[in-house]
């Protein structure tokens, strides 16, 4: 007997998180929160202040006042609250793309230089294509080979496939914690002691599992990780990314794009560029100050709720999408791990008619995504979704399916 | 007999302007809006607009409606109403220092590719120092030398210096159409022209002109340009910039960081980089949408004013801080061009003790900025600054230098 929805959602002890959020009171279900988190209504006013107080009264001002740290404090912040990383070890600004690009190149810069025998990335053929990407064009560049790991698109790297990957060739493994279309949980630590093992660098990219899924940075003992803050860290449509930097390797490495804000002494603008010490040589350009503002708005909720209790109603709610995908869609199966100790915080499901079959709720106001190869993927976001959203939206699944 | 600011203020065809900005009611003196433009009032409205509607209301499918073509929209928004470029040129994201980063590597790779003996960069030391930062770096990897330009912190560079300076050696040439300390303006036609002539790409840094100074990128047959839009577009602290590649060499280019949102299919995310074809190839990760909506505003204005009438504003108003600091400013030494039509939007006069003088004039709420050595820095930005402001903080520098 399946428990409803409706005792579901009587139960959480979160569900009063989601009237915070703008839109939350209409009938329109949202399965896509881990491509786009709702907009925290606080960050809607506190945008307007930014403009009207900071920016427009503080002026220039601003930037001597807090917009300069404000890249490393708000790190510090996520790094605290999300990451599991002590302070002095994350930065926000840029895309992830750009992260990727920048940490990717230092480590595999830093890797030849020390070791001209590693000349190796390794990297799995399910990662997100633009780490894929940006992991290619670097290797062209630098005359280096990617290794990759095959990984079906409804799992993950294992141990024993990155064991088999890694040796006195690699260079740096690129991972991603939580697979973009799976859902699958990478076994962070055991995959990082493994890189390590190797003598290798590990990059993880932590996209779909920051502010959903609990990181440990520190604890892993990671290198490198990157992620973006518009999915479950609600920053809006192309918010800031965040890169960090283990302590141990910021004095070893550096990256390729020399900015002014990377510099030593920013003002000095002198002849030369000197990289300044911790975690700010790994920033380039100004850094986009009023992207950083609604994310502040999540990441004060997030706090407040915990991590740890975000997770077990991301595990509940993820649950219960397989449990009436189980019950009530015979026709599709499950594209994600069952265990949900192997799974993110978001659920596949998979028949040949998906991509018109998220056509069709879409125009219904069910929002969930489409990924090939025939995937639905439904993404749940903890504070802002409710049980009663899962149900109606599974149903409407059904109905379109028919 | 000098005329008085009132006299001028009521004569301003374009005085009706300043009261569309946050803050101008004030007593405030701005000498400020060369670095940190002062947000147009219905910007802030915008943001919280945005917020509620646009990212609350149509949540992920933003993408699909307006987001995804948004960089190269707005691009060529920017290109028609300041930039002199015509559509498919212009993409707004990123930092000025990540598109200098891709569009100089675009520039230099394809320049060794096609002519081995192309390895020097050009560029003056009074160059701002991100672009010699950047070019510093990509120097550095690429195994190319720069050649310098010498420029004294009150000029520019000449037709006669870059004559000199290029050759058949010259992979590109980096110039500020606007330097950031003399305000020094090039002549960018005929700079472009001597470029070309030794078969040399150019790129122009138009971060100090953009929205000030009318720019021909067109005309000029400029190869490559970038600037950022939070001076004299207002767009706000760290908002994003802009990057041009003239259509005739956007097939032949090819920029280093390969990621998802410059794939020529992004959602196809199969295996294998393709660059798009046109000016989004030069796009990387997720554009910062949210950062993309003040500007708009102020675009708005500075097409319902106009780039001449802007610029012909700026100049008066550059001119009378010139003619208030050579009649009550006996002591200070002008250190941008006398000449109008050599100069930008600001004025900078020197001084040995302007570091402490734009101190105590930050206390009074007088906001210039200062560079080294000893250069006090008025940027008069043409829409929101009055001739009255110009007097009551010329005055505040007399008053602060006794």
């Amino acid at each position: 007997m399946v428990t409803t929805a409706a005792e579901l959602d009587a139960a959480d002890p979160l569900a009063r998180f989601r009237e915070r959020f703008v839109g939350a009171d209409t009938d329109l279900v949202y399965f896509d929160g881990n491509s786009l988190g709702r907009p925290v209504a606080s960050a809607a006013d506190r945008l307007g202040e930014f403009v009207r107080q900071e920016w427009g009264g503080r002026l220039i001002r601003g930037w001597d006042e807090s917009w300069m740290e404000l890249p490393t404090r708000l790190g510090d912040d996520l790094g605290r609250v999300t990451l599991g990383a002590a302070a002095g070890q994350t930065a926000v600004g840029d895309s992830t793309t750009v992260w990727l690009y920048k940490l990717m190149r230092a480590a595999v810069d830093h890797a030849v230089r020390t070791d001209p025998g590693r000349t190796e990335i390794v990297i799995d053929t399910d990662n997100f294509p633009t780490d894929r990407y940006v992991a290619e064009g670097i290797a062209a560049e630098r005359g280096l080979t990617l290794r990759w790991i095959e990984v079906d698109t409804s799992t993950g790297v294992t141990a024993d496939q990155l064991t088999d990957a890694v040796g006195e060739c690699t260079a740096l493994v690129v991972l991603n914690h939580v697979a973009y279309r799976s859902a699958w949980l990478a076994d962070a630590p055991e995959l990082t002691r493994i890189a390590h093992a190797a003598g290798a660098l590990v990059l993880w990219d932590l996209c779909h599992s920051a502010g959903a899924v609990p990181v440990a940075l520190d604890e892993w003992d990671a290198d490198l990780a990157v992620g973006c803050t518009y999915k479950y860290l609600n920053g809006g449509p192309g918010s800031p990314a965040f890169g960090y930097v283990n302590t141990r390797l910021q004095g070893e490495l550096t990256q390729p794009i020399q900015g002014w804000m990377g510099h030593a002494d920013p003002f000095l603008m002198g002849p030369g560029y000197t990289p300044a010490p911790g975690m700010r040589r790994f920033i380039s350009g100004t850094p986009p100050i009023l992207g950083m503002v609604a994310m502040q708005s999540m990441l004060e909720l997030v706090e407040e709720a915990g991590i740890d209790a975000i997770r077990a109603k991301s595990v509940a709610l993820t649950s219960y999408a397989v449990e009436l995908a189980d019950a009530t869609l015979p026709e599709v199966t499950l594209a994600s791990p069952r265990d949900a100790a192997l799974r993110g915080g978001h659920v596949t499901l998979h028949h040949d008619r998906m991509r018109e079959v998220t056509a069709r709720l879409w125009r219904r106001d069910v929002i969930p995504d489409y990924r090939d190869p025939g995937g639905l993927r439904i993404g749940l976001s903890p504070l802002s979704t409710s049980f009663d959203e899962v149900e109606r939206g599974i149903a409407a699944v059904a109905e379109a399916l028919r």
